[in-house]
């Protein structure tokens, strides 16, 4: 079961029974905004503040799931999620609802690959029958906790990235649906010194260089074996930089790798500089986009190794780097 | 292998194989002092902020766990990490160069809880031979993340408690050692609608009611199996609320209750007012004094129920309330 350091090859593959994706209107004037399940034109969902917009988009995006997977949430044995926000409120504001017991994670936007590892796992091992992972950041929210008010209208450089609003959960079970998770490789984390908090694609790449190569060393295969190597928000700027980390090491990337944050926004018409970012911008990528190419047959295994950059106010203020880390998820066509 | 609703009984039940704790002045000079692995009296500990300066006892205390188990750190697979900050920096920072593959987690004050369920977890999956639990606080960055700045000197309400500096850090493995996880229960969020951020204990009652409830449930036992239930940080005003509502189900827990927030300070000498919580407060606890409690033989079986106030500055300013959260495990002599 253990392979390599940092890997596991699951003996009972979980299966993804059903998952759900629910966005802002900017994610659904993207190229992948037909595949959302629900695309809200109100950026507040209905709610008084950003942050209680983001937890009700959780909690839409969790029962939504349940109900595509034609589950009850009674029987949802655990959750597995988090979010960027300090203290997880958008998650634990959320999921309270539901009444399930809960997990609360953090690690940054890697949160959906760290959900579905510890989902998978727990699934795996017989430690329950159906669980839910998920991820989910609002762009307001983020603008607000990470860097300006939004009333401030601050110039944004080309290396930045645009929050994705949204929510990706899924439901994993033990038989069932047309893609399953055979495997996981864990991230550590990664700091080559990277300090600009407007270029988070350089910060995670090294992270996602050493997640991506460590899978290949586990499990003793070239970049071949994957139909796509997808990272979760390295946009374009963090993208060449993995490429080019990835060729120093010898492997050629090029022909398999696929960014959530690039694939989400139209850089020509929607203004987002380096792509999209946040827990959410591979969530909902995976729940939408991914999840169909596989189960369509265009696909017929991806690693899923969404990246995070470990990062507050508070360590970007006290002069701190921003550390990378980043989880791999290995799915396949049933 | 599961138990009742959110209840697991391990088959292979999981070794303790070395607990480290790392405390500041004050708690050293607390009925537990003596008890402590290190009692540093800088509270910088030789760092540049307070954050670092947590950052430094999660290493430490990280590394002396291996130490104390006879490892090396090659040999840990897992960390399964958190602590109160916004975006765990305490954790990023800290534990950065250990080069574990690394699970980072939040559940508030419950998160050594929720920590050494999931090590648990992997190991009695055999997905992992060695894996660590760990989770820290430090009185002044949590004053300067959820409250007011030192400087100010406000003044706190008898039912306020004293966030703990300290670190706890348990190194779980197959076999060997003298005590061992023999089952969990997961929490779920509970919000009983408190808003007063100077009254934590009553915030987490609930969730510590219910936790305890359930393990009794899904294990079928009723307090006496237990030499001690043992929460984290209600301090003496949640311990009240918890008796209480344990009462109104039925059940006295007068006999069996103890909470480390009140066993780690002094109120006569110490003047910490309703006790001491913070994520450190469990964990130091456990690691110093309870698992010495279980392998001199005093106690045979325990019910170790962490419990976190899921608030952040954001949220409180919002006007949310305070639910709660907590995570039991049962920890055994071998």
């Amino acid at each position: 079961m253990m392979q390599g350091k940092a890997s596991i090859k699951f003996e009972n593959p979980p299966h993804i029974l059903g998952a759900a994706s629910v966005v802002g209107e900017k994610e659904g004037q993207g190229p992948l905004g037909q595949q959302f399940d629900v695309v809200s034109q109100d950026p507040m969902f209905g709610q008084d503040n950003w942050e209680a917009a983001e937890s009700s988009i959780q909690g839409q995006a969790a029962e939504l799931a349940i109900q595509k997977a034609a589950l009850q949430k009674e029987q949802i044995r655990y959750l597995f999620a988090g979010d960027l926000l300090g203290q997880l409120i958008a998650t634990s504001f959320g999921l309270m609802k539901l009444e399930i017991p809960l997990f609360g994670l953090f690690g940054a936007c890697s949160t959906m690959g760290e959900a579905l590892s510890l989902a998978s796992m727990a699934v795996n091992a017989g430690y329950a029958d159906y669980v839910e992972a998920l991820a989910s950041s609002h762009f307001a929210s983020a603008e607000k906790q990470f860097r300006f008010p939004l009333a401030y209208g601050n110039q944004r450089p080309y290396s930045a990235t645009w929050t994705v609003t949204g929510c990706g959960a899924v439901v994993l079970g033990k038989e069932g649906g047309q893609s399953r998770i055979t495997g996981i490789t864990t991230g550590k984390i990664v700091d080559l010194g990277v300090r600009d908090s407007m270029n988070m694609g350089a910060a995670m790449a090294p992270a996602a260089a050493d997640l991506i190569m460590q899978n290949m060393i586990d499990f003793n295969v070239t970049p071949e074996h994957y139909d796509k190597i997808i990272t979760g928000d390295l946009g374009t700027v963090g993208q060449q930089a993995l490429l080019t980390l990835l060729k120093e090491e010898g492997v050629n990337l090029e022909g398999q790798h696929m960014d959530c944050g690039i694939e989400i926004f139209d850089p020509e018409k929607q203004d987002t500089h380096a792509g999209g970012s946040g827990c959410g911008c591979s969530a909902v990528t995976l729940c939408a986009h991914i999840l169909q190419q596989i189960e369509s047959g265009n696909w017929r295994r991806v690693l899923f190794a969404p990246t995070g950059a470990l990062t507050s106010q508070v360590s970007y203020n006290e002069g701190q780097n921003i550390p990378g880390i980043a989880h791999g998820i290995v799915i396949e066509r049933v």
